[in-house]
């Protein structure tokens, strides 16, 4: 185990980190709020320090790491990152409790948006700009940024990156793991000042439009108001709508759009499959709710708003979709284990590992049929290699796995029915956010234990990271010498 | 496709069919009940005549069957078996409508026991022997019947075994499928038997004991009270507990019990995890109710009782373990899907598709650390090959997606909530029988609309003959020419 550059590298994470935090204090300056201000100097210069000591202690020759490393890195900085992320919280007293802080920081970092506060409205500009800007980072990764400002080594940066990204099959862009990263991030950002601009123009003021633009881009779902989105004017509804639709659209496409190469981008079958999903939930939620709304224009709007929050595992809402009909809360409940497109920021199972999985079924079919015939799966016009899809099928079992262990886990709670317990392992496991049953404390995690707030928050982490890097990291096995 | 074949082997099973009739057409007469003895003797002789002419007609010269010819006579003998199994309880009047008898047939013959009926007792002892005798029916397999008295040609009998028999490895148990079929049956008929005898013991009436023992051996669920077993005394139920475990167990480990291999048949990996998380799941439930109950002995019998009869999937009940606490209910819930072993007579996953899965994910994990390192998954001592490897990670894929298209269905049905719709198609799709939520009606399904119980009971096929055999029977694939 190459524990010099582990420690190296969260070196390095913490010093990146510092350097965020200085936003959320300019935020706090701006708005002179003189506790947040302290809170967030604090943090960022202990960050700083701890970051540069751990850096120049450990400090060694550029030598290659391994998947291991690799994994171990991933875990450990995103552990560290929620850890020392929380502090600001703590410290402004906003939320005096730390295993709260946490919840609410991992929540941020994973884009998950579920939240242990009843009442957002009393949080500073500057805590609220940090839980927002949270989501904008960690939905691109925590690494990946690093490794797009720091990294100078591109064989290392490729397991970070490959271990930090959503899905089955990760695309290099370009040969340049470092490259690739800059690239993604220039999409993000260039899609989160789009929308920061169109929610002006809608009347958002200029504090909401930067708060719910990093929100929507990272499929998080922290607000600044206790109803969400619910008191916006339609046009900024629709646009949040839009948007969150499009940051759960894998980047590649985007990226082949950049690069002027239309025809591929456009050909994407996921791209097509992910459109046609949204649309015919859509429609059902429609005709399932038709009565409940006295017109259509609303009506419209609430069902397409709802399914583009939860597939794509945002979670802003303007609607009570609790109160409807069983059929809309059962589509919607399944779309949060289908989730968005593979590499976008959205969680979830991701809809490229469900049509593989859809499609592997098929030929399993007619496998049994024609037992000595040759059978391959196709995606996106190339043939679907092996290792992918029994690591797919694999992927599925280890995510239900772990899922039936958390429920089972969570339900020492005795206060909750299994339906809030369901929904609230589903939210965090899937980085949706909100669940729900109301009687569990109105949408918010308020109400569970400290022993569950961790379980939730190491979900929370599992299913951002892809169950893999995390549970490597808790094994004894990976720590083993020599193996 | 072979046509002929097919009418051929449904031929024989209707005449088998109409054989089996003559036992509930005994015990009308014997408790003189005149309209069940019309209804009994108008279903055999029409079973019979049908039978015989589709056999005629169909005659042909014993030629080999296929995979495809295989799956598709199991899934159409299930299906004319309940239809036909159905009549006797419209013509007698005791379930007029012909989609509850339907319903009520399928869940007999699958050995789910979920019923229509909210009082048993008011039916004839003809059609109470009738329903849980389609159990003991069910329980072995149809065709496994059909085949250990008719066949003659080995080659195509495997098959049809294979497609019957649940779980994913089928053993041979001797080299020829007649004979296997023919073990099966000795092993079956003495332990209920055995069975039958403990009951009479403890002082249960001979019909009773006959009833809950075909119940009991099919792991499927139909009582003859309202109440189930909590009628009964402490030593019925306690028989009846230890009973449904022992079916819940692979028949292999008998017949090497049989053959005097003692040190094979003990040294089951899965038959000893079988035992343990019944055991933990029981002490864990006995923890979790320790406040509800007066004395330990009852909580213990409880305990062990709900947890053999949910994960046996068989379904008889003593308590009300829908107001157990969440903890209790989540174990039972997780319980329905793992199921019993492989080669039992009780549904669910399959312990052993479980096992496998959990080695996988752990090979997973070795494989992400080193990934040019050979890993071998190993069960009960033997290599598990790659195919029973990737045909069980698809099997849990199809089973998942199945189970999420039925409860997307069913969910159009508006009055029951998501936990109601959720546990009731578990419960069928798992062959279990009763389900959590009261509202949807004590317990049973009689307030499921026509298209419900229609689904629920293809649901129940789709559990019981493990999936692909109904699913390619209803894809068009099946039945291209030359395929």
């Amino acid at each position: 185990m190459n524990f010099k550059m582990i420690f190296h590298t969260i070196g390095q994470v913490l010093i990146v980190l510092s350097a965020m935090l200085l936003l959320p204090l300019i935020v706090s300056l701006i708005y002179v709020e003189w506790m947040s201000v302290i809170a967030f100097s604090v943090t960022a210069v202990s960050s700083f320090a701890v970051g540069m000591l751990l850096s120049a202690l450990s400090a060694t020759k550029r030598s290659a790491i391994y998947a291991r490393e690799g994994l171990i890195i991933v875990s450990l900085a995103w552990i560290v990152v929620s850890l020392v992320g929380s502090v600001p919280f703590v410290i402004s007293g906003d939320i005096p409790s730390f295993t709260d802080a946490f919840f609410e920081t991992v929540s941020g970092f994973t884009t998950t948006g579920a939240t242990i506060l009843t009442d957002v409205e009393h949080l500073t500009h500057g805590m609220l700009f940090w839980r927002s800007f949270t989501h904008w980072i960690g939905g691109m990764g925590v690494l990946v940024f690093a490794v797009a400002i720091v990294s100078r080594t591109p064989d290392r940066s490729m397991h970070i990156l490959k271990a930090e990204m959503p899905g089955p099959i990760v695309d290099k862009l370009v040969p340049r793991a470092k490259d690739t990263a800059k690239i993604l991030y220039i999409i993000y950002i260039g899609l989160t000042v789009l929308l920061m601009i169109l929610l002006l123009c809608g009347g958002m003021p200029f504090f909401d439009s930067v708060v719910h633009a990093f929100g929507t881009a990272g499929t998080g779902g922290f607000g600044i108001k206790n109803n969400s989105i619910a008191g916006y004017n339609h046009y900024l509804q629709w646009v949040i709508a839009i948007f969150m639709m499009l940051f759960g659209v894998n980047f590649n496409v985007y990226y082949l759009i950049l690069i002027k190469k239309f025809k591929t981008a456009f050909g994407s079958r996921e791209l097509w499959i992910y459109i046609a999903t949204i649309v015919a939930c859509t429609a059902l939620i429609c005709v399932n709710m038709y009565s409940s709304f006295s017109n259509i224009a609303d009506l419209i709007r609430a069902s397409f708003f709802s399914v583009s929050s939860v597939m794509t595992t945002t979670g802003f809402t303007i609607a009570d979709f609790t109160q409807w009909g069983h059929l809309s809360k059962t589509i919607l409940i399944i779309l949060m284990f289908v989730g968005g497109c593979a590499g976008s920021t959205a969680g979830g199972l991701k809809l490229t590992r469900v049509i593989i999985l859809i499609k592997k079924m098929g030929n399993e079919l007619k496998r049994i049929i024609h037992p000595r015939a040759a059978t391959i799966v196709k995606f996106e016009g190339k043939r679907v290699d092996d290792d992918t899809l029994h690591g797919v099928s694999t992927y599925l079992a280890i995510y239900i796995v772990s899922f039936a262990i958390i429920l089972f886990i969570i339900s020492f709670e005795q206060s909750f029915s299994f339906e809030a317990n369901f929904t609230a392992v589903a939210s965090c496991f899937n980085n949706i956010g909100p669940i729900f049953d109301n009687a569990a404390g109105g949408g918010t995690f308020v109400n569970y234990s400290v022993f569950s707030k961790l379980l939730l928050s190491f979900s929370m982490l599992l299913g951002r990271l892809e169950i893999y890097p995390l549970l490597l990291t808790i094994v004894p096995y990976t720590w083993m010498k020599n193996k």
